[in-house]
């Protein structure tokens, strides 16, 4: 078996981190093969959570699982890591601004983006916590110089994961015979749920999926918008967030990271922009992305129409806008 | 792909239930290639909860699931089913009589022991809600007569995989090198965690766990109550009762049942005595097991000492109180 990869889980001790946590241990993202030490970071106050947690692992009797740390120390979380999911953000509370809500997120990302001196210069980095996009914009820039800026993304794999689904359920198929959707922009009510790349299995043949749906209000109206929407109408039902769908989406996003994209498929990744389809280079956007050997590419020559240039620049905008509020509050 | 297997949750609600749907669905019980309908049962003010489950299920975009069916009929939900893990009970509230408590739960699995006559003649149950022993005897006595009593159990897997875990923490080894550890008995304060046969691979070799650890007063006393109280100790560190590693410790118990047992390697079922090591027949009672073609069997001719016997003896008579109360309860 290979030497352990190191990895991190921040807020672990949240809904979340508790999904999330045993579908990691248990050979999900980095395959069978792969022992794992997982350190599951949280803020002092959930010290005996953690624990708990770190005891439940270790009941779940899991092949691959090393050791487990649980830990309220974030320089020492980071240290040696080959892999990080920050999924412990600040929610927003009653009462409170966006504003003050958007500093006390630059204040974690900030501080973790240093703390990655501690990591290994490969470490790759998904970030969870909302606003996702921002966050790791914030993180990069405050990251040892050591990792990369590549290295550092934001999970729009939910919602790419969603819009698989959407499209089965309108076509009476699986997720699993639907491929090639585009989330593109930022993880929040203007992403851009883009179907008009995407193929679909049916009737033992490949076809575009706007063929077989061929309805345009539909999939311009109320498809974009459920997606956009989706993670409300789930509080809506469970009175709760989406835990076990964010958790696997976030699995999905580093597997494939590590161990590649499907031939003739590509997933959505919150990256930062190398100036492709014209979103101004670092701005920390969603796009279609192929992996080969660790590293992500933009998929290139994709025809944009009217439509979807408008959805993208809203998106776009959106995004510059939280930036410029964060990076005022770095001040 | 294999026909779909049609799978039922009870108490799919819950917090148990969150982290076990996703895990059946994802192929950990039934492995990659075998596709599922999921039937997600729970009582009817968790509506809402159950389709907030389901979506989120859907947004999972697994492969194997072909359907997911939120439910709050029970007879629909039994029906045509070939595997059910009832998860659902009644908890102990605050002023709650153990009385009052085990005829609620007598009532809950009474009818659904009924409602087993809608499911296939193969159909396995594991009961997961406390008692859990005694719940899968009234369940078996009201179950269709088309099904055997020997395909309705209770889990002792989650204390059968911490007993690894222990043993693991204290040799410094994986819960991967240890084996054949016993419970037996109850799922409660009173079964009799046992070590007396397990094995462990330690420094290259195969040793027996007693003559690796050699500290009896250990093995007799804190290792047992450490095991006992395991559920205690995770709701004094999380304040919430363990959840994943009981969907986990529930799933590797119906893979193995569907699967089978590694060559060599037993594992701990609750299911009715067949009088083995002079245990009543009917008793439904932690065993070692081994699994074939989908039948257990409990493992034969091992040694009990005379510590082990009265270990056995006091667990037997705790479960046959439960069982006359809530005999009585049927009244």
């Amino acid at each position: 078996m290979a030497a352990p990869l190191r990895v991190l889980v921040t807020g672990a001790a949240g809904q979340i981190g508790y999904s999330l946590v045993h579908q990691i241990a248990k050979g999900d993202v980095f395959g069978p093969d792969q022992s794992l030490i997982m350190v599951l970071l949280d803020i002092p106050p959930m010290q005996a959570v953690l624990e708990g947690v770190a005891m439940e692992l270790d009941d779940c009797a899991l092949p691959l699982l090393k050791e487990v740390i649980p830990c309220t120390n974030e320089a020492e979380a980071f240290k040696d890591i080959d892999a990080a999911w920050l999924v412990g953000a600040m929610p927003r509370k009653e009462g409170m601004e966006r504003k003050d809500l958007l500093a006390a997120n630059v204040k974690i990302f900030k501080s973790q983006g240093a703390s990655l001196h501690n990591a290994k210069p490969t470490c790759k980095v998904i970030v969870v916590g909302n606003p996702a996009n921002t966050n790791a914009l914030i993180c990069s820039k405050y990251a040892a110089p050591h990792i990369p800026a590549r290295n550092i993304s934001a999970m729009t794999r939910l919602d790419h994961n969603r819009a698989l689904a959407q499209v089965a359920l309108r076509t009476k198929t699986q997720s699993k015979d639907v491929k090639n959707v585009i989330i593109w922009g930022n993880h929040s009510a203007t992403q851009y749920p883009d179907v008009r790349h995407a193929k679909i299995q049916i009737g033992g043949e490949e076809k575009a999926v706007e063929a077989v749906i061929n309805d345009e209000a539909y999939l311009h109206g109320e498809f974009i918008s459920v997606i956009q929407k989706r993670g409300a109408a789930i509080i809506g039902k469970r009175k709760l967030s989406s835990a076990m769908s964010a958790a696997k989406a976030s699995c999905d996003h580093i597997r494939d990271w590590f161990r590649g994209t499907k031939p003739g498929e590509w997933v959505s990744m919150a990256v930062p922009s190398d100036g492709s389809y014209g979103i101004p280079e670092g701005v920390v956007y969603s796009f279609p992305v192929t992996i080969e050997n660790k590293e992500w590419k933009v998929v290139q020559g994709l025809s944009i129409d009217d439509f979807s240039r408008g959805k993208m620049d809203a998106t776009l905008k959106e995004l510059q806008g939280e930036r410029d509020e964060a990076l005022a509050a770095c001040q």
